[in-house]
């Protein structure tokens, strides 16, 4: 099969020549059925096996990993992800998400843009110093990474915050296309080149032994360009060189072929780790990025669920779980060092923070991946579940074992409640159970049968809420298509005390909305507001998610554009009753809100601090 | 740049060693930036060109395109993505799908799978009549296609249903690889080419010109097995062999292998037409079908949205756009037929009528494809939109221009409504007019701007909705956490008879939803719930969207496991009340259920024929 030539049906030219370049895909049995399914090895559904952990995660040297096979995972979710529309998260929240990374098993997490806002430069210290300084499975510590522009501002306040942590990394970046240098940055290349050698020399030079550089929108820069001004970043002094492709512009074949021409004209290549950045605006960010790891890039960068300005970024599970399917087969051996057990958790958990849903037909994680329309099996065909399903749900965290696992009912008392969620994969206790126990009691009193999603929808409003500034006490409504709708709100500030208003509106929600801002006088403007049922059935829990944006507004300065963004917030809230669930949102969705004023005024700083 | 070799950065040894293979890759100015992006030659945001029609679409031969540059777009919305969970259309809705695949320009729809139940085979029926003899631009007929196993009944129900179309075609397949030979057909590979030869023979025996072979899960088949399963069509008659990468299996280079290999190594293969069917399980779909593109494919099966069961199909819009914005610089020189400016009406037209909704981040026609995070523009950046926008909204049918252009009040007349609906893409007179007209006076009475999304989500409202056997006309609700939740409902049969009923609940939807129970008397569960604002700020009109079951269910047969699966149904409604749009899109829903019903009475035929 040396070489082989296809031509077209009509014309009988040849279409394309195909010579197999990989070296690894000469020895693979390519199309042969029955090595190819890690499943195979795993007959049992009740344990599952952590498969990824059979080989030892190599250890961490900024600019070098011992084994050429192991490919980093770089996660991005709390700085491009979160920097998308709505996915503003508080400081608790990144600290979760962060904490739920490590637990997967990231090599990297970027935690924010310390130079965007005070709020941002508070997190990512935070971060740093929990999450960066925890000793997970194997020794292995999360290295924490901040972003910065190529200036001395951005990578001081990005060292301010990183440098707690074990494992600090200041990640700087610079556009290198004709378009965004002309329109943009309105530099010339030397100026580019002199700016970005400069200020990775200066990163080192205070203190930085991991430094990463960007050349933003490589996917356009001319080529020899970005040789010239890769090969003297990497003599400032750079450990890893990040490939964007910031506009999403670039086909697999392409990218591959930039990361090797990289790798094979940059001088010094040979002593730092290559990475990619893809977006995914054609929906090709998973392919170019193992298209870039098969040409030899060992950083890559995704974030959690794809998410990510306009079409988002790589999703960390489409490019971890092909690299785990099909990596000993047809992508040269390359693996991992992520635990996919833990995909699940940390997708709903993102889902939940963000704001931002994923489809029904979202690879992997979403809700219909591993779903078959219920039927009536004729033939015993899905005894053999591999004619259909390549990927066994156990290998990303979700246990078909539970179903089978402690049943709750309204008896059921708090120990059996937290067992039952620590079986679900949450560890709570103290004021947290007494919180769910409560809430689990009053739904247990209505409904028959509580299922493991009714208990995680619970779990989402009473742990993924942030910390309270007005916590809803009682709603009451009427509405409908003869009369005027009206709500009566009471809530409890901080100190305790009760404060009632009532409202008219055009529906229930917007007649309880309002009498909530009656209440709590910070104008706001609802964004967005959607709903859904988690489980089957009428009396199932609604799970509402509102978006607002204060009319003070909080701002942030943006990684790549340089301009200033309104922060946006998300509240989440679970009820039976969807006026409920949606007041509990809004009432969320504030508290956040002030939240982050808080902060901000405990720092006796100015809101949103805007970096120009 | 004949060949470039790259290194590993610390062993030293070739990772892999890259040869341009396309020849059409030689002569492209790769990684230079002014030729590439289509949009600067279109200035003007005002004037929407359709680039597409610039090359005419060559004329349709089953087995031959005269341009071989062209590429043939294949949709399967309608049998793959209506089979997926929740995802069923009465026959008016893919009626409607159809008439909009047209608009587009897909050159081939495929239908339905006519054998899975009488409900399908009507509705293959009515699309080979209406869209099958309707006449589009240039001439342009869609070909209409009818899904089969390989038995003689469903090949007999196929062409029964497409027949009447000037264009028909029958697509035949059966499972080639070993798992699904052994463990589902149970048969041996002798057995397999047997039926396939017979039944693509029969199929043309019987008037069918026009007749597709899938040989499914190709992407694990033996393929010396394949060229020979293949070759035996070629000489039954098949005109078109699609290569299914059934369980999404198979990364870019390896399904681009595939198809290079079987057009090298498959006796006749010159006299047919290659065509690509992805599965999405890895999010490699859109770059697996590219891929099959470059190695001589020259048909590519896609839906809308990239819907389908479990993580869906290709999507029309990644493949289309990709071609569009890249195929003259790295892809070859491939195009399409598809007109892009009726993608995004396509789009929401699908997520309405199956249900499946599309996350923000979703590429092309997700809610943030377009969005940048509003922000101040500091530097006149984004005057020069290529920054970060490699497509214009405008190439997708997002016509900004339309902000500016017709706005309604509440003093606007039915004919200002009407023109404003057309400029938004609707073309509406007689009893829907009206019908939309009411609601909008009624909406306008509330709010003091309408939005063009306000129109669009009333309009989906009325038009979207099946034939209405229940009509609602009140409902009235007490709820809260004080108290229990009480709703009063009035609905209106086909008769015009006025039916009361009233019912406490958990919360107010379901005691509403039981209310209606009461009058409706159709047991049935609630699978799925979720609601969405569909503009800004509080006032805005909520979109519901349920999924039900019926208890005495309607089922059919599923196309590639052969099992009886049981058929759901969706309704949506939408109300500036949360409460009234979620009582309507539950009537929708019923009325969904009946309609389907009753077709089925009409025909005289016991409920959901399955076909073993």
């Amino acid at each position: 099969m040396a070489s082989i030539t296809a031509n077209h049906p009509i014309s009988g030219n040849p279409l394309i020549s195909f010579r197999p370049k990989n070296p690894f895909l000469q020895t693979q049995t390519l199309f042969n059925f029955k090595p190819s399914n890690p499943k195979h090895s795993n007959s049992s559904f009740s344990i599952p096996i952590v498969r990824c952990s059979i080989r030892r995660r190599p250890e961490y040297t900024p600019n070098h990993i011992p084994d050429p096979n192991y490919v980093r995972i770089f996660d991005t979710t709390l700085r491009d992800g979160e920097q998308s529309p709505g996915a503003t998260m508080t400081t608790k929240e990144k600290l979760d998400v962060a904490r739920q990374l490590a637990k997967l098993g990231v090599d990297i997490i970027e935690a924010g843009f310390p130079a965007s806002s005070e709020a941002d430069l508070e997190a990512v210290k935070l971060i740093a110093k929990e999450v960066g300084n925890g000793v997970y499975e194997e020794g292995y510590v999360p290295v924490i990474c901040g972003l910065a522009r190529c200036n001395k501002r951005d990578i001081d306040k990005a060292w301010e915050a990183v440098k707690y942590a074990k494992k600090p990394r200041i990640h700087t970046f610079i556009a290198t296309s004709e378009i965004h240098m002309n329109y943009k940055l309105k530099m010339s290349r030397d100026e580019v080149v002199e700016k970005a050698r400069s200020m990775v020399a200066y990163a080192r030079s205070i203190g930085c032994e991991d430094v990463e550089f960007s050349p933003e929108d490589a996917g356009r820069s001319d080529p020899e360009f970005l040789y010239h001004i890769l090969g003297e970043v990497i003599k400032a002094g750079a450990t890893t060189l990040n490939i964007p492709d910031t506009v999403g512009y670039t086909v697999p074949e392409e990218f591959g072929q930039l990361i090797a021409k990289i790798k094979a004209n940059t001088p010094g290549v040979e002593d730092v780790i290559i990475s990619t950045h893809c977006q995914n605006d054609l929906g090709l960010s998973t392919a170019n990025t193992l298209a870039g790891a098969c040409a030899g890039a060992r950083q890559l960068e995704v974030t959690i669920n794809g998410i990510g300005e306009r079409a988002g970024n790589a999703s960390l599970e489409e490019v971890v779980m092909a690299l785990k399917c099909r990596g000993e087969q047809v992508l040269g051996g390359l693996y991992t060092g992520i635990n996919t057990q833990h995909i699940l958790m940390s997708s709903k958990m993102v889902e939940e923070y963000s704001g931002l849903h994923v489809q029904p037909h979202k690879a992997i994680v979403g809700a219909n991946a591993f779903a078959h329309e219920s039927g009536i099996h004729q033939d015993g065909m899905l005894k053999h579940k591999d004619t259909y399903e390549i990927i066994s749900p156990e290998d990303i965290g979700l246990n078909r074992a539970n179903e089978s696992g402690i049943v709750l009912g309204k008896l059921s008392g708090r120990h059996a409640l937290q067992a039952k969620m620590l079986e679900l994969g949450y560890e709570i206790e103290g004021k947290e159970l007494d919180d769910l126990f409560w809430r689990f009691k009053s739904v247990a009193e209505k409904k028959k049968k509580i299922t493991d999603d009714d208990l995680i929808a619970l779990m989402s409003d009473e742990v993924f809420q942030p910390q309270f500034v007005w916590q809803l006490q009682n709603v009451q409504v009427t509405c409908g298509s003869l009369g005027l709708s009206t709500a009566t709100v009471k809530l409890i500030d901080a100190d305790g005390q009760e404060h009632i208003s009532c409202s008219v509106g055009t529906g229930p929600v917007d007649a309880a909305y309002k009498a909530v801002d009656l209440i709590v006088k910070v104008p706001v403007t609802l964004l967005e507001y959607s709903m859904n049922a988690v489980t089957q059935g009428i009396d199932a829990i609604a799970s509402t998610r509102v978006l607002i944006r204060g009319e003070n507004g909080h701002t942030s300065t943006h990684a790549l554009t340089g301009e200033t963004v309104h922060r946006t917030f998300s509240g989440t809230g679970a009820d039976m009753d969807i006026v409920i669930s949606s007041v509990r949102a809004y009432v969320g969705a504030l508290n956040k809100m002030m939240s982050f004023r808080k902060l901000l005024a405990k720092n006796n700083k100015p809101e949103g601090s805007a970096v120009i």
